[in-house]
């Protein structure tokens, strides 16, 4: 299993709109993906601009699939307008 | 529902003794704790000495028995020896 944390920081003003891009791609990725067994954003409790999205693939090839998919492309453009620096994307391996 | 992530950094050497504690302390999460939802212990792709637990929980009640549980101190107890650093554990609500 691999793991996901995408941190973002989000503009300002844009929350709204960033989440609701959010839910929508939540939504294409759980009606579309199998081998995406977690993919969910959560806002940090301290910071108002501090998002992550945690996430959890059945295996390499689900995490590639996923970053080809039309949806998460367009997602990621429309998200884009919204974010106040380059996320930060960190990928791990499963222990157990 | 509430989401952590705690970011580890773990001394050259002590990888494999940290990771028995971790193993033991997720068996023991799974079993006694019905509103812990995820207790993944994960390690970084690109850096040894980096690990997370990737944590979600139903609600704040549910984090907070976890933090008093004696299994999850004696285990930090033992995990305080392997780490370079302390803890960076950031908690998050969910966005849905």
């Amino acid at each position: 299993m691999i793991g996901v944390v995408a941190k973002l920081n989000i503009l300002d003003g844009k929350q709204e709109e960033f989440e609701q891009v959010a839910k929508d791609l939540m939504a294409k990725v759980k009606a579309n993906e199998p081998g995406c067994l977690t993919y969910q954003l959560y806002k940090s409790k301290k910071d108002a601009n501090g998002y992550i999205f945690m996430e959890q693939y059945a295996n390499q090839e689900a995490l590639e699939a996923h970053g080809k998919t039309d949806y998460f492309r367009a997602a990621g453009a429309k998200m884009g307008g919204c974010l106040a620096g380059a996320p930060d994307v960190q990928v791990y391996d499963i222990v157990e």
